[in-house]
């Protein structure tokens, strides 16, 4: 029995760095002999929009439930798309109807990688953000008042529930707990944000009652981002909303280096939809089409997809075969351009499937 | 005359930073010849609330009205008073109550303070966050239902108005229009937050018709902060909503090495109110009583209420005092613990005084 997997490319770069995701799967699959099926999707792009009016066929509900998993690239291009309809007519609706209420992700100085920070070496920085996928900042509730005149007045809602709080926060508890340090930080703003985010720190509160051995802090989100950069050593699980969680999973992997290299996933814990595996980067349109996207973020994100299916090994094979390759640094191995490399997204791809299957 | 000055050390290490701007604001008005008279105030502190059962006394507006500035420390303690309660009791109502809708914070590397960037020298990293300081994220609106329940969901309004944007976008176009990049960045999230975020982008791309001498460009927050680390030497004016603008100046200092010297400036650009001065830093419990504050945020802040009261000069050599004392370096000056000195907070106020009066 083959895993189907859904591949959509996207936009972009995400057309450029996918090809190469597929090339290291396909090199794991041939090594730890799993049976991987793959089927190609146009939709969840500007280009389909531009065709056909609406991102997604009608039907796109159905068409992917029936998969184990989907492999995104990235979407949005803002000069054919605004980058709100793109967005909310793909990933952010795939994440909330897929009921993907996790989006997990990892963010760690590999050896190779130079950090923009000072003095930090790999093993400095080695956390997870665990991100609240469904709902919080990210609504689809308000609107708009006074159209056009000088009163004109916007409201957007964020809305959580103890429920989409209490299921991510349990699942970064969990992961807080396997982990040696055993650490979990929780990011919120309840001096400024008065409603929304003390409420969050309430359910931290009640659930790390269920988890004694965990230990326990809070900051507000922007001291946090500023902590990022002094002391990123300081942080092992990280569990945040929507917004933030988006904020910190981007600048985390820039204090890695690249943003190029970071993986994530979207899972709904439960299996009872596909979960959604996607590189953090966008689009990038600016060097769409020039051939040096780093492709590391794509094939990471296919690691973090073959363990969910239940391979293990396979998923660790593939982030020794990146270690390897980034190991020998950009005078010896192709690395793209923001590696201070040579080499391009093929030629990268490439040397990790050859590193993977060499193994 | 006399010019009126109201002081609220507030909580914490706002307590022990107050003395030294004061101090150094002294010898600026003898240097200057500027007539400045302070009276202190212990409301909107958290041991004010602990008597009183509120942060301000009932006439705390007409009281303050009164005055031609606020120089404030920092507040907040949330082992006795929670955050919210005590900050919408004071800064944050403040800031609304006085209109003070522009919150400027310059964000510089000072020749004697080391970055925890990689390679980057003074002169790489300076620029200003503006950011809009009454309405956005920071909302009194919303509430809970379902309390107590399995059910339980909260929900706050982020509430924006074409007045409250394009007042702080026209300050941040005047001020990048003055400076020699002429470049002016903003900060939004319209691919994720789909109602408030375009209209702001909206609201930009109006506004820039009346600038066609500044360069405008926009980034979404997550990659922005991510930039903030890579890319320093990006921004010269970033503006912002409220709470991306929270973000910002708190990541930004921290890119230039603390956030302890970091100020910000709460005006009110028509003068209709007075505007309030206080570092960005906050009350810190952490290290609170132990004496070793760095001042130097609590010091520039009264460099930038002199600039706001007319005496530019005086402004201008406080920050000189300041960047010759930290030149001096670590060996050499009584440089706190966070500058990697052996200093503390009194010594180095007054060592910044000293060299103001040599001036
Ligand atoms: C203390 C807090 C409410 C405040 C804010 O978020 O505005 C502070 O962080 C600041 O930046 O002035
Ligand atoms: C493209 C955008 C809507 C998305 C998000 O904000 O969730 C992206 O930044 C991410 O982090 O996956």
């Amino acid at each position: 029995m083959s895993h189907k997997i859904a591949v959509i490319a996207g936009d972009g770069i995400g057309t450029e760095v996918m090809p190469e995701g597929l090339r290291v799967l396909e090199a794991a699959a041939e090594r730890f002999n799993i049976a991987l099926s793959f089927e190609h999707f146009d939709f969840a792009s500007c280009d389909y929009y531009l065709e056909h009016g609406q991102m997604l066929p009608d039907d796109w509900f159905d068409i992917l439930s029936k998969f184990d998993a989907i492999y995104y690239g990235a979407v949005g291009w803002p000069d054919k798309v605004p980058d709100h309809i793109s967005l909310w007519g793909s990933i952010l609706q795939f994440r909330r109807a897929f009921d993907q209420y996790i989006n997990l992700r990892p963010c760690r100085l590999i050896p190779g990688i130079k950090s923009p920070l000072a003095d930090r070496e790999p093993g400095d920085i080695d956390f997870y953000v665990v991100r609240e996928n469904t709902e919080g900042e990210y609504s689809s509730v308000g609107g708009r008042m006074f159209e056009g005149t000088e009163r004109e007045v916007v409201i957007q809602d964020t809305v959580m529930t103890r429920t989409g709080i209490d299921r991510v926060l349990k699942y970064a508890f969990e992961l807080a707990a396997k982990r040696p340090r055993r650490k979990l930080t929780s990011a919120t703003k309840s001096n400024g944000i008065s409603i929304t985010m003390p409420y969050w720190d309430e359910r931290v509160k009640a659930m790390a009652t269920n988890y004694p051995d965990v230990t326990v802090d809070q900051y507000h989100i922007d001291i946090l981002t500023a902590n990022f950069v002094m002391h990123p050593d300081w942080f092992d699980v990280v569990v945040a909303s929507n917004l933030f969680g988006d904020i910190l999973s981007d600048l985390g992997p820039a204090c890695t280096g690249t943003i190029g290299v970071a993986p994530s996933a979207n899972i709904n814990p439960e299996g009872r939809f596909p979960s959604m595996f996607e590189p953090v980067h966008g689009s990038a349109p600016d060097i769409a089409g020039k051939g040096i996207a780093n492709p590391i973020g794509q094939i990471w994100s296919g690691a973090m997809m073959l363990e969910h299916l239940g391979f293990e090994d396979a998923g660790k094979a593939i982030v020794e075969a990146i270690e390897n390759v980034l190991k020998e640094g950009p005078e010896q191995a192709p690395l793209t351009p923001d590696l201070k490399g040579k080499g391009d997204t093929q030629a990268l791809g490439k040397a990790i499937a050859e590193a993977l299957s060499a193994g």
